[in-house]
């Protein structure tokens, strides 16, 4: 008798390593800036349930019942006119969460073998999904402005990409945006490569000063994807985001949805068309969620300021969750976690986000889900940590 | 320049013909067969109000942060206590609709060229889901009992499939199912066989008379993937389902489901877990659902009875949503269809659920969605459609 033979796809699927370290480092004594996990404290719970009332009171059974492939009309309309670019509602799909996104761009542009460019490091998830198809990923570095242009023109005139997967705002994990200058000439240079981009847009309303330059798809538009998400405007636990398709590609990501879920669940795209579209909801909820994070951020800065030893470095992220550090030389960050642990305070090797040649110096902090105060005991810990080890 | 590149597995993509042909059919003036959507008559909307406002005064934050990637832990212990063999919550995984189960199941299973077999007639949203990972199906008769077993047999032995496909309760689009001894049968062969079951039983709970005896998978828990849906018994809108998988697979399918969407949304699956377990609430909802659909399944008999001619045959489903119609000889039911659809009335053409070598006679048609009045409206009227094509 023979056993379960699986695909070769399924032998290359690994546990998310993330999850695996956020079950260790849940440990309610542990100060995390592990997790990825948005505020609680933003998430708009009356304002979903006045949603609810509203929804449930006018269109009950069609908010059960089974729905269009493409999303909730009115939600595809809303998405297409809060971009800052000419996008038409015919071009926006909904997914559940923009990890589906993500999957959906898989199993339509990745043959086994395709070559696929990525920004190094990169956000895991969206190796995850890419790797289920089997790809060849290859990575091209990030100077200070963003992707480095030299290297991903060598690199594509060379292996020829179905893709380039770009994380422009406050990415993940790094915390870094792309300039505006550097958004044009990416633009520029896929064009004149003939290579489509896949940008992904989690984290772009949650800038502290000033909005971000307009994404990359909006300077190209006709080989772009644009995948934009819910998660971290309203609530992940709602799993809605939106693909902004060129029709060139939107029926096969329309036929890839379909086999994949039908369409994403009927309630929560009418939940969230209403909640967008309460009178002064918007606007108000994000500015409190920017000077949430921006406090947050703001503490954490100032806590490696007050605590770190010489030779550590970081950045100053303009917006989103993540911060990212850098060790002194001869210290890694994934041989040092457990002895964090110990001490109290848990975050993300950053070599989990590299698909080859890892930095082990670095190292992914979420400044959004622990207190002011638990972030300057944290980094206080932290700091200890590392110089235990460059006494050791 | 160059465009965009497709995966090999795009090409094969094609529009949901069911899809389209509701795109024809969901005119106000037409009687429509055609569909398979529950109806919304038995959506409970009180119910899920009271699950919404205890969830949201008890959880609110938790209903709308980020999950497990394996469901919500008392939905998945729900479901193993519901099934009818001995089910540890562990190997629960909650999807998006079990059509996401049926596309973690071709991620996890399928390599290109793998073989996989299924009934014939089979659910179109399986093939679909499956070809997205370029298997070669093959298909297996059915005789009256179900999947005849010598053909099963010869197959398997040729072919060396990677698991049979089977929908065993009141099958989409025929309404058979299979009897007690063919379902021992078919695992005891299985068994012989080393060939593993994926068991599809989105309309279990919706039996007429008397429940259909226990999955094939009871008969061979070790081999078997057993998909269920909480969109008959609840409501579609939400999207859950869940896969009931081995030990063996589960790590896979897990690593699969994380990375399609990383969860199914939390406050569906807390809202359904409310649902269900309100005291009273299911075996009275079910009873309800079930005088319904009876009802209408009767309507449609009696009208068959009425205005049929002679050499039209249909079966007698004993639970379910469809029923299965065959023309007499020489008519062809998916030529008929726009002479039906001008008449008035509407219906999906078998041909659709055949992966090979259609019976052009035959027809599903859904008793669930029009009143008993419409019914026997809508069969004079096709009754009408196929003298007229008799007479031609």
């Amino acid at each position: 008798m023979k056993s379960w033979q699986f695909a070769t796809r399924a032998a290359a699927m690994s546990p998310s390593i993330i999850r695996e370290i956020l079950k260790v480092t849940e440990q309610p004594d542990i100060i995390s800036f592990a997790g990825g996990l948005p505020s609680p404290d933003s998430f708009p719970i009356e304002a979903f349930s006045a949603a609810y009332e509203k929804v449930m009171r006018e269109h009950p059974r069609s908010a059960l019942q089974y729905a269009a492939s493409e999303g909730y009309a009115p939600l595809r309309e809303w998405v297409a006119q809060s971009l800052p670019w000419d996008v038409s509602p015919d071009q926006v799909l909904i997914t559940t969460g923009s990890q589906q996104g993500l999957d959906l761009v898989g199993k339509v542009l990745i043959d086994e073998g395709s070559r696929v460019v990525v920004q190094t490091p990169s956000y895991l998830g969206a190796l995850q999904a890419f790797s289920a198809y089997e790809p060849e990923i290859f990575s091209v570095p990030n100077d200070d402005q963003g992707v480095q242009l030299e290297s991903l023109e060598r690199e594509q005139l060379r292996y020829q990409a179905r893709f380039i997967y770009l994380l422009s705002n406050f990415q993940n994990p790094t915390g870094m945006t792309l300039s505006l200058h550097r958004r044009q000439e990416i633009a520029k240079t896929c064009h004149a490569l003939g290579l489509p981009i896949v940008e992904d847009n989690p984290y772009g309303e949650l800038w502290f000063d000033a909005p971000p330059p307009p994404p990359v798809a909006s300077f190209y538009p006709e080989q772009s994807i644009y995948l934009g998400s819910f998660s971290k405007v309203l609530a992940p636990g709602m799993r809605l985001g939106f693909a902004v398709v060129p029709p060139e590609v939107y029926p096969k990501m329309l036929q890839a949805k379909q086999a994949a879920d039908l369409h994403s669940p009927s309630l929560n795209q009418r939940l969230a068309y209403e909640v967008l579209t309460q009178p002064g909801f918007l606007e108000a909820h994000l500015e409190r969620i920017r000077a949430l994070y921006k406090g947050q951020c703001q503490a954490m800065l100032a806590a490696l300021q007050r605590h770190m030893p010489d030779g550590v470095s970081w950045n100053t992220p303009k917006g989103g969750m993540f911060l990212w550090l850098r060790l002194p030389a001869g210290l890694d960050s994934a041989a040092m976690l457990p002895l964090a642990v110990q001490q109290g305070v848990a975050y993300v090797p950053g070599a989990a986000f590299y698909d080859t040649q890892p930095d082990m110096r670095t190292m992914r902090l979420s400044f959004v889900t622990a207190t002011p105060d638990e972030i300057d005991r944290g980094i206080a810990l932290l700091a200890q940590t590392i110089e235990q080890q460059l006494a050791a």
